[in-house]
């Protein structure tokens, strides 16, 4: 049976290991993170601050009816944003990739685990960044052109197999990318290597390579691992990535992904800021 | 007299202080940059080079005509580009905010200049990073939007008006940035402060602003600081930045950029893959 547009809304509240961690992480830290439960921009974050282990209170909020205090740490009202009572007044911060770069310069000063290669190794560290460039602006971009391909016009099997298709090969660029920096001798892959453990490209692309495998799945039929690439080493990184614990650990059930991103893929009018932008041609905000 | 497209081709060779740089990097050094005159992603790293005093040769290329040796570090030919005989074989890098964080990393190991606050400053370096990224990812796209209004379509006093108001706030939005970061007290806001060195922001975005005097002053009219900004702490800003002797080493002479950019202006179909891109409302490439 076709799917419909079933009018769900988005959730917003954490479920499952997302939810435990949550409660965990209630009480006033130096750092308040602003969050909801079905962005990928916060899960990047919050993966990030679990890994780190840098201490962080977690706020959800409705990312659609911002809140003033959301509004006041990042201009557009997007998710993540930070507070920090480090400073007097707070200040803020926002911009997923900004956020981690700052979380990552936090983390070595504290001297426990780090994302990215040492900056006295340059080269590796470089090309980390130029993977993450892949995955910020082709891969993010044409995940989310693939799942809005609205599916209630003339065209939409036409550009459904297209977009799909672009959403296919910028995740075989990554796998090439990745697989070319380990024969390259670069360091810092993280969980692409076995026995490795989390770092800047894990946190990077995990949160859409994990929608890929519920939300895609559900509403565009997509396999992250069709059967050509069972037993590769893209396979095998995917493996170790979601069961990683502070991975699982800022995971929420799968059904509260597909009912919240029920609206992106009927592609209703102003879903979000991000929606916009891939629907008008315009970069991501 | 209104400008008609006389058909004018983009330059292959640096002329003015640019060409005596070029000049005194032509011998073999480890770092080779692949660049083209008239490019600002290139002249982004390559005031990097001058004002870290990290030593390069320089090799002007045709980036439409795109030599082999191109091919080989930058999978869409694009440039800047560069090849490190550091390594054997030789290593390649694109993506020029991937070479400026390769380059500011090289730098810290040697001790010379910096562009960013150290890595024990997380929130400073956090805050350049937030302005860089509007740079990037709003400033940038509306330059060219504004350049390549095509002058010949009937809607195109509307649009120009449009893309030219965009850009304008794009500056603005800059301008609050920087202010902001200073009320702060972030450190690292490079020539933005009197007395300041070249800093990240200034490399990130000096070759627009630079293009904005010539290029859209000459096919849009633009005035980069109108009046009402003639005695503004942006204005100071620019006139410190354009002097800067790193700075004035990557510049051309302006017939150079106003010869290179007219098949922009007219916006010609295939100028180049940043126009492509901007044509048909993809990311930048």
């Amino acid at each position: 049976m076709p799917l419909t547009d079933s009018g769900k809304s988005y959730r917003n509240e954490c479920t499952g290991d997302a939810l435990v961690t949550v409660n965990a992480h209630s009480r006033d830290e130096a750092i308040t993170l602003f969050g909801a439960c079905f962005c990928p921009f916060v899960q990047r974050v919050w993966i990030a601050f679990e890994y780190l282990q840098i201490p962080y209170k977690v706020r959800e909020v409705d990312p659609y009816k911002k809140p003033k205090s959301l509004l006041e740490l990042s201009p557009k009202g997007l998710v993540p944003a930070l507070r920090l009572e480090t400073f007097d007044p707070p200040r803020a911060l926002n911009e997923s990739t900004v956020i981690l770069e700052f979380l990552e310069d936090t983390a070595l000063s504290s001297g426990k685990n780090t994302l990215l290669p040492p900056s006295s190794a340059p080269y590796p560290r470089a090309r980390i960044r130029l993977i993450s460039d892949h995955i910020n602006r082709t891969l993010i971009p044409s995940f989310y052109r693939f799942l809005q391909t609205s599916s209630n016009t003339p065209d939409s099997d036409e550009k459904l197999v297209e977009n799909g298709k672009e959403y296919r090969e910028s995740l075989e660029g990554l796998g090439e990318m990745m697989q070319k920096a380990e024969k390259d001798g670069v360091e810092g892959l993280g969980m692409w290597k076995e026995g490795g453990e989390i770092g800047w490209t894990d946190v990077m692309v995990g949160p859409w390579l994990f929608r890929s495998t519920n939300v895609l799945a559900h509403y565009r039929s997509f396999d992250l691992l069709p059967p050509s690439a069972e037993n590769s080493k893209f396979a095998a990184w995917i493996d170790r990535l979601f069961a990683h614990p502070a991975f699982k650990a800022t995971c929420s059930t799968e059904d509260l992904y597909i009912d919240s991103y029920e609206r992106y893929a009927w592609n209703r009018p102003n879903t979000s800021q991000v929606a916009n932008a891939i629907n008008s041609g315009r970069g991501l905000p």
